[in-house]
């Protein structure tokens, strides 16, 4: 079963917003075992979205549209796919009631082009949103299907969640498609492909492999597709058994498990307590750690230091030192660790002093020089490392490579 | 002149990724007058991409393709580019040495994979990576152009600004696109479009208005595309000029600068420093000040006191006032913030202490609680806010509003 997904909106032509819909219904459709053939993203054209809907109709059984069912001009989503299924537009009184309640709870008056969200194709079935004022559509036509949904996102969430995935489910008879990552570090994309080019050549013909590669680590996704979910979800298993053997030291998780996941877990499980003093990485290292919900059993403190008075005040670095050694450089990246670690009164803790750029490197320490300290129950210690050239780049490495170290260490 | 924007990899289509390239190069796109009249991503698939190649040219003058281009066996973008435009490939010695420096630099040794990468199409303009191991690729055919890009994004980004912009300004003549964007608050988007319904009658033909409605706010766009610049932007100027007696309460700003960008503007034209303490966003403060270059100009230092003892230890937070009023409450954020100003030694400080949940809360302190504490020359105050129920939207949202708090009282 092969589906389209189909965002409309002039917003995610001119990038004005980020198309996160897109993914969430990829998520929705991969776990139901429904394939995304492709994702395309047009404007408010009524040509446009005939035409498109034509192809995706070729190519799939599933359509799904998201957008253009504002209650303004220049949302014509509704009338178009009416026309497109020569279809008159009928008020239902359910949904129009729904709306009236909606807005009066806001303590918003019921207008004419409220009136017109409750006008819906006669042809339809009307998925209800409990969450806004323009209901889902479900549409067939020899055998396939085509939904369209609003683009407000946590509507159209719901309007998945509730409606959507159950009405497949009930409606096609599905198979499964069984997606599993396992994440290494340390070794780079291209070793990494030559040490398990074997197996890679060995691999059953049902499972996909890709490289995902991001900041010190790849991951490695095997896909099976359409295919019975016990039986493939062995075989996976039985291929990433024989990489324990090939690449054991590099493989450090699961699934999209990030490092700061495995360390937060770790951290809970041992009772132990971190803090962090970060410099370059400018509290991008502590927002990792605090996104995630039961932080605030170990996290103790952060310190973004990021004047050298900082430094001295908080964290108590020797001003002589960052005189003599430079703020980046060994001595104070230990001293920024110790001094987070007594700071924070915590078990562990890390630190990053480096020269994220654009400005401020030198012939000796270029721009994305990073130091990384790491103090633990048993000592001290730091590391040097070049993240690259690019501000966001050298952060996001920075980050990553700080906490792999932690998570090295503990 | 139109685009068509590609993205090619199985992991947007099963939703492990968010694409955010596609807006990255849908921005930059309008801001040089291409229009992008499509969107789409399809699979790491020879098949997809040579159709999806010939929709794209049928459509426009400008295709632009990213990912495909790693160094392992998941990625055919090349191989197929070189089959489609009937080139061999040939190995570019320049491309080669620069991957080979790259790699060293990082101490990784260059592989057969990594050679692989240094292969182009013969027929193909290559476009230098600075940040990579694949080059970008620049192919023309009958008038028309097919740009290769790498799918990481940040090596996207510097080849779309250094190479794919100037090089299309420079092959093509492009007009303007022009998008202006009123931000309105207050008005529901129903009532607002009865509101302004004579006004949008009689909008000029070139202007094309849009509805963008948020939580609380409802974003009016005004686009015109291939059109001479200064005129086009007079015209929009004197329609929302209209629109200030029409709606003149509801207009609260234009554009999208982020007040993150307004505030780190502010400080560096003024000689400022600020500082940051922070509890329950735990760093994220922080890092969106860091992660602009130049921010070590004015900020001097964040803490993430976590534990009430770093509250009491870095920030001189009274342990029995945590005791009393509870670590989220309001003396204690304007002790934060007084702290953070005091420790960072900065004339500017802000702070964040609340519940970001799923637990810790209480029917008084409900999860989503977040009081912040404002620190300036002229003296303290804090002041509480609910930011939601699910821990992101919390975090985020109390960003959001520390940072809208601080511009209000600079």
């Amino acid at each position: 079963m092969k589906s389209t997904i189909v965002t409309i909106g002039d917003e995610i032509l001119i990038g004005q917003i980020l198309d996160t819909n897109s993914r969430y219904i990829s998520q929705a459709l991969n776990r139901i075992g429904v394939v995304v053939a492709e994702r395309t993203s047009i404007g408010d054209s009524g040509e446009q979205i005939v035409a498109t809907l034509d192809r995706a109709l070729a190519q799939s059984d599933v359509v799904i549209i998201t957008g253009g069912l504002g209650p303004t001009k220049d949302d014509i989503t509704k009338h178009t796919l009416a026309r497109y299924f020569n279809s008159e537009l009928i008020y239902n009184e359910q949904v129009g009631s729904f709306v009236e309640q909606l807005l009066s709870r806001r303590g918003i008056a019921f207008t004419e082009l409220n009136r017109g969200q409750a006008m819906v194709p006669q042809c339809c079935t009307v998925l209800h949103n409990g969450h806004g004022t323009a209901p889902g559509m479900w549409f067939e036509r020899d055998g396939k299907v085509v939904i369209s949904l609003p683009g407000v996102p946590f509507e159209m969430r719901h309007l998945i969640d509730d409606s959507v995935v159950p009405m497949l489910q009930e409606r096609f008879e599905l198979k499964a498609i069984v997606h599993r990552t396992m994440i290494t570090s340390g070794i780079p994309e291209s070793l990494l492909a030559e040490r398990i080019a074997q197996w890679e050549d060995n691999l059953p013909q049902v499972l996909h492999l890709a490289y995902l590669p991001a900041p010190n680590i790849v991951r490695l996704r095997l896909s099976a597709y359409e295919v019975e979910e016990q039986s493939a979800k062995e075989l996976i298993d039985s291929e990433f058994d024989k990489l324990r053997e090939i690449i054991p030291e590099a493989i450090v998780g699961f699934e999209n498990a990030t490092v700061e996941e495995l360390v937060h877990r770790w951290m809970i499980e041992n009772g132990k307590t971190l803090s962090v003093a970060e410099s370059c990485t400018g509290g991008a290292v502590a927002s990792k750690f605090t996104a995630m919900a039961g932080a605030s059993a170990y996290f103790h403190a952060g310190v973004v230091s990021y004047s050298n008075e900082a430094k001295r005040d908080i964290l108590g670095v020797d001003m002589e030192d960052i005189i003599r050694y430079g703020a980046v450089s060994e001595t104070v990246a230990i001293q920024m660790a110790e001094g987070a670690k007594r700071a924070g009164g915590s078990d562990y803790a890390i630190s990053t002093t480096g020269i994220a750029g654009p400005t401020g490197g030198s012939a000796e320490k270029p721009v994305g020089t990073v130091w990384f300290g790491v103090a633990t129950p048993k000592g001290s210690f730091a590391v040097m490392k070049n993240c690259g050239t690019d501000r966001q780049q050298i952060i996001d490495r920075a980050v990553a490579h700080a906490i792999k170290l932690l998570y090295d260490n503990l």
